[in-house]
């Protein structure tokens, strides 16, 4: 008799909306999917006209968006002969994050509560937030000095994008909000606990992967940072920190099972079990099939570039990654996460803002752009740029830091400085793939995902000329979602664990870009110049001679037109 | 009785067509003007689609343009009541240069003969003809090495828009077309002797300006370099320097008189006196009424920057700029140039292939970005940028740079990279007039000429308050032909000298553009980071630490946002 089919249910709460998908257990095949734009705010997210930092979520879109979602997907599958409701085995959940919200004593969003409704400072803080600038400089400052090295698993400087920045700059300038939250909970841990019915503080099930990557929370120093330490910026951190005193827990711990009032409205039997909730991004590289050795790249507005390591003996401390923490991605192994700050944002802007007519007036302007970039040799443009319109992430992890191009003439056109733009991107690329090989984590592939990965083979060819690797695509267009309902999955018992799961429901494509040995060449000299920049400009006491640079990219320019 | 008016014509040959003026001697007033587009190649230049460096022009259009224009002119001039031909008292000729021809031993161009008369190389070499790029260098090379220090008056740096580099590079590209040639001999002498009918190269009058700013010559050895150094360049450049035999002139000198043939062509009598050419530029300084003190802007697609100083011992050697020529702008007076290789080049530039349809659907799009861009505050953009678009002029005298912009975010916009661009042509300004004061040259006042000036008040407010100076403006619009109607005027005797026909003939717009206060503070502070990015790309051996030029652009725009 054939093995019984399962099913599980990933839930991926991105920046703009939440998509539910169930796949078949067996073999990853999709069997539905429904997507649920949250309806407050910009495209879902609410913004103060006088404070572009201010990104901010209201928590009732989530729970709005979890029944709608889930719902809607579980109707479109129950038109599959093969899906059965009572065959779902486990739900996952993936969110972004650091994406903060204050609670009261429940557990329920004081954004929820009639007085704080609209009061912006209650609702959730989305990732993008950058109102804590000086926060984040505070908490930097403080724990550089910190004999437990609080830094030393987050790159070396604590981001206003992240838990402990948010809410000290909501104690600060929002003290009434910050005064009635009994706690605050990071998003991928508030959806597992409000659809299993164990939303209070002090005993909801927090995920690892949130808490080892956003709020400093490390086994070497006994969890999050001492309660000392957390006094040393305020008291009420230290009371903060309190209410979190579970162990953080990987995303193959049930976190709780669907409660009978949720279950009913998205038409599944209740008891159904939960994992534990992680970040989108490292839920994105598991169903992109990550395993030691592999790079996986989310490449969108942003990038994430994720790998995972064996848990033997002692891991380095890599200088300039966003973090690196035990079982944040893979339970087992530690996950490495990195990132760019702006890759599709970049191109967007330029589309948007400096696009002439000849290639903005009808059309996807992007689209047009490619098609004339594409045809342009590496090097003839004589341009570098530096990828950093929205600072730096990997490995300088500063955020004042700005967009540079050099090299141009007054024949210089738009397709030659968009093509400039994607190749800083690649740039940038690179340098984090030198980063982590610099301490010993060898990049043995390179699975690439997201819209940008899934779109643009220019891109992606570029890529592979850059970095001077093949460049392979997850099958998957949804790796976020694919990576909750492998947790989903593991948590239900239908598969023994992630790497077992991830063969059986993971892949790439046969589509692969391979570089092309003559661009490579001309793209090894381009990064030399890209990395004098980025070292001069980036690298605080450098001090690189630059006199060079313009005649160097004079030279090649020269040598690359007229080599043909 | 009232004394008696007299005339004089300026003939002023510039890149694309011919103007001829003809003026009032008692207060410059215009009585007539006429325009001859050359009628050859593109806009009157021919091209080579194989090599954009080459810039040439064809001899016969100068001739049909002088025919043309001057009788045009004469014909206008003639329906002044006041006006008769028997009041000319002489003509003066301005041209561009270095823009040297070919000729043979009766002094008339190889390219009107028709064994030739297709052949680029017979043509006129145009001054922004840059094919000569190795022969300059080589030039550079061997001239600082030698004792007599054949650089020190021309910044340094020979050029390849020069008559040795073009001459040299001919003789290596087109052996035949240089073994033709008798003589190669500037434009602005080519013009007065043809029209007074005496083109031997060994007699024919030579003009100070062109050989001592494009041609090495200079009094203190003995006019051109000594004939060992040309013939280490080439035995035959020896043999050209020998058909210059004469002593070059300053224009208050009578190259000849018009011939009745030329003269009957243009409805003049014959006879009148002619003087001996210039360069446009520097008689464009003189029309804008130069002095001691005063340093004369013409801003067109690039820049010239022109000043005289009082020839009373000795002159310091100013690094970094082109020329310093005894009589080359006022006789009797050290002629300075200096310039910026692109300012409109480089607007028309951004107007052309990166304004958004925003701006260039409808209208004029420089216009329609003036609007916008005149709307932002000094340092608001964050931007900084290098006009190094078509290389460096002054003080670097370095075509091997390129154009760098520096500061983009995800919202930067293009009336703000256009305003960064007009920015950094007035650094550019600055460094000049710095460059001239810290070698004692003191800038008492800055009269502006050329289209820019004369069209565009935001630019000419940003020059005010990146300068922190008065900017005003010349009174004639057409400050190059009314600097050969001066010459006109004095070897016609109408004036006693130059400062006297300038007393007469010239003035400023009584409209003169300030600095702010305010602006002039925030511009200072950019200058800061305008000049580290300068010395940084482009002064050899130069480590110009640039770890917080991000950071301090990014405060000064935040300063600036929140200062309001």
């Amino acid at each position: 008799m054939a093995k019984k089919r399962t099913f599980a249910v990933g839930v991926d709460y991105g920046t703009n909306s939440v998509r539910t998908l169930i796949v078949d257990t067996a073999d990853g095949r999709e069997v539905a999917t429904a997507v649920f734009p949250y309806p407050s705010g910009e495209a879902g997210i609410l913004l103060d006209p006088k404070d572009p930092n201010l990104a901010r979520q209201n928590p009732a879109d989530y729970i709005d968006g979890f029944f709608q979602s889930v719902e809607e997907a579980v109707n479109i599958a129950r038109r599959d002969p093969e899906f059965a409701v009572e065959d779902v085995v486990g739900v996952g959940v993936d969110t972004t994050g650091s994406t903060p919200l204050p609670v009261d004593a429940q557990g329920m969003p004081l954004a929820m509560k009639p007085a704080f409704r609209n009061n912006l400072a209650a609702q959730a803080w989305l990732w993008k937030d950058h109102t804590s600038i000086a926060e984040a400089a505070e908490i930097t400052e403080k724990a550089k000095k910190h004999r437990d090295g609080y830094l030393t698993k987050c790159g070396g400087t604590y981001s206003s994008e992240w838990f402990w920045s948010k809410a000290l700059h909501c104690k600060r300038t929002a003290p009434k909000v910050f005064a009635a939250a009994a706690a605050w909970v990071e998003c991928a841990d508030f959806i597992p606990a409000y659809i299993t019915g164990n939303t209070a503080p002090a005993t909801m099930p927090r995920g690892i992967c949130a808490a080892g990557h956003k709020a400093m929370y490390h086994e070497q120093w006994g969890g999050l940072p001492k309660k000392a330490f957390l006094k040393s910026l305020d008291p009420d951190l230290a009371c903060l920190g309190e209410t979190f005193n579970t162990p953080a827990l990987p995303s193959d711990r049930v976190a709780g099972f669907l409660t009978a009032e949720v279950a009913k409205r998205v038409r599944l039997p209740a008891g159904i079990p939960v994992a534990v909730g992680a970040l989108d991004a490292h839920l994105g590289a598991v169903g992109a099939g990550i395993k030691p050795g592999t790079l996986v790249k989310i490449i969108g507005t942003s990038t994430c570039d994720m790998m995972v390591a064996p848990v033997d003996g002692e891991f380095p401390d890599i200088p300039g990654l966003c973090g690196i923490v035990p079982g944040s991605i893979i339970p087992g192994m530690y996950g490495l996460e990195a990132g760019q700050s702006a890759v599709g944002d970049i191109f967007n802007w330029f589309a948007k803002y400096l696009a002439p007519c000849a290639y903005a007036a009808s059309g996807d302007i992007i689209a047009n752009l490619t098609v004339a970039a594409e045809k342009l040799r590496p090097g003839e443009s004589g341009l570098v740029a530096l990828d950093w319109n929205n600072g730096n992430r990997t490995i300088l992890v500063d955020a004042l830091l700005s967009g540079l191009l050099v090299g141009q003439t007054l024949h210089t056109t738009a397709p030659e400085i968009y093509r400039a733009l994607v190749e800083a991107t690649a740039f940038g690329a690179l340098t984090i793939i030198n980063r982590v090989e610099e301490y010993g984590v060898k990049v043995k592939e390179v699975v690439n995902c997201g819209g940008i990965a899934e779109k643009s083979p220019m891109v992606m060819q570029i890529y592979a000329d850059v970095c001077n690797r093949p460049m392979k695509i997850s099958r998957s267009a949804q790796t976020c979602a694919l990576g909750a309902t492998i947790f989903g999955t593991v948590v239900g018992g239908a598969h023994r664990d992630v790497p077992a799961a991830q063969r059986a429901m993971t892949g790439v494509k046969s589509l692969v870009y391979r570089p092309n040995k003559k661009a490579a060449k001309v793209y090894a000299d381009l990064y030399t110049i890209y990395r004098q920049l980025h070292d001069a400009f980036g690298v605080p006491g450098s001090k690189v001679p630059l006199d060079r640079a313009m005649k160097n990219l004079i030279a090649l320019r020269h040598r690359v037109r007229h080599e043909g």
